[in-house]
């Protein structure tokens, strides 16, 4: 058995078309969706992310600013800023780019975005409403995730599902996300004593940890769906977690890297954009 | 085999008993701890829970107050209230006993709540602060739980544990709590296919489901530690979810109920509100 390819890039440009008619809709309305994006100092991966995010916006019909401070920018001074973009009715979302330097408090600047803004889901008073079930922004990895499951064809209620990693920006909301679908999730991580064997027992098994060749065939249950959300830069190419060519091999469905969750994390960006523009929309109308 | 009864209302004492010298100490400070419960309508199990909180905060020596209001009362005046009580520095920890009449939304009373004097921990702001690994309260029977588990003498690192019930209340923050703990969690829930094989290899179950005789004998595997939340009123008696009696004889350590989880709960009420009025002091000092 070869697996199907859950591909990311051609999912993503699928929902991005939609997203795209939906940012026309509205812009007949007087509202053009904008994603602002707050970049601290002069890291060179961050700055990429930040690019393609800018430029992932105005391709669909967007639009997207760039605000760049110098790496010893002060923490007080990037909430000056952010507190600018939470008052600017022409911003809908707001994403600050992490890591951010030593001196400013990641926290302090995550809990200053305004929660109607905070496309990334970051804000505890998002991360809060997830957990309390009440509408929200969703992290976008794990919306992404989300998505790409349903490519896989495979109802979610009963399934049980391991996820490998207990971030609070992965792991954790994904599988809370997964146990809202009516599956059953066992979340691993390193001091988890039985990892293959929870694997090996899975129907779905999404790993998030930066490690590669952790998730091997063996590991793997025939037909199983294989959900990659490593993404380590190993002599220069991206890897993830899994053993990609052994695995799809045996797993039902799997999502290569890069090409997988990677373009499904950047369309929730602009999926979580949209919805903040419409929402404003929403509220002018209720305030007529 | 007979198992350790790992007695809350022993536990609950003595931890009570911490806490009280701890109010002395604060009192010598000028400051008397106090817990005010919000109280809307004449349900006559709510006023039990609301009138037994006051008098465990009172035998430890903090004050506590019931604000009783009417059936009827709309949720602005309900807001009101907690807007003042926010303000009220001599007020440290506001509950809002649930379930609150159907005029009366619950999250926006919860969102309402400021989150320094939120000792249930249910406001949003605290619950993804507890999920973004921020210093909070933490809800109070997930928070019993973790310190009943201390008694039972493991070490929860590499624990497999099987948590039954999705609750945001109850099963999703301890499942949180125990990851944070090293433990490997698997979530249950009434659409879970292997309930009864998951419990089997668990060596901690932790019920939180309300339905009496879930848990027996059979799912148990010898030694393992069985923590019971359900509390279902069946003939006028109050009834866990495992089957006591017989789990008893093979398990290594198991909560009675009543007198187990119960007395916890409202020991991490009076707990948070010992640690809200606390936090209070270290402001005063930040301020001078």
């Amino acid at each position: 058995m070869t697996a199907k390819i859950l591909d990311g890039k051609k999912i993503a440009q699928d929902y991005q078309a939609n997203l795209q008619s939906e940012v026309t809709a509205l812009q007949a309305e007087g509202i053009t969706p904008n994603l602002t994006v707050v970049l601290v100092g002069n890291d060179g991966a961050s700055l990429s992310y930040v690019t393609s995010k800018k430029k992932a916006a105005e391709k669909i019909g967007m639009s997207s600013d760039i605000i760049r401070l110098a790496e010893d920018t002060s923490e007080e001074d990037v909430l000056t800023v952010i507190r600018k973009l939470n008052e600017d009715p022409t911003v809908h979302g707001i994403l600050v780019q992490v890591p951010l330097p030593q001196q400013i408090n990641e926290t302090h600047i995550l809990e200053a975005i305004a929660p109607e803004k905070d496309v990334d889901g970051f804000n505890p008073v998002n991360i809060g409403r997830l957990y309390a079930g009440v509408e929200t922004f969703i992290p976008c990895t794990p919306l992404g995730i989300m998505e790409l499951l349903k490519h896989a064809d495979s109802d979610l209620t009963g399934q049980e599902v391991a996820v490998i990693g207990r971030s609070h920006i992965v792991g954790q909301p994904v599988a809370k996300l997964l146990t809202d679908s009516n599956a059953t999730v066992t979340l691993l991580h390193s001091r988890s004593r039985f990892l293959k064997e929870t694997l090996k027992r899975s129907d779905i098994i999404i790993s998030a940890v930066g490690k590669p060749g952790l998730v091997t065939k063996e590991d793997v249950k025939p037909g199983a769906v294989v959900i990659d959300v490593g993404n380590t830069v190993v002599d220069g190419r991206l890897q993830g977690d899994v053993l990609y060519d052994d695995v799809k091999e045996v797993a039902g469905a799997i999502t290569p890297v890069p090409g997988g969750v990677g373009p499904m994390t950047i369309t929730m960006v602009l999926n979580n954009t949209l919805i903040a523009a419409q929402r404003t929309k929403q509220q002018r109308h209720t305030k007529k």
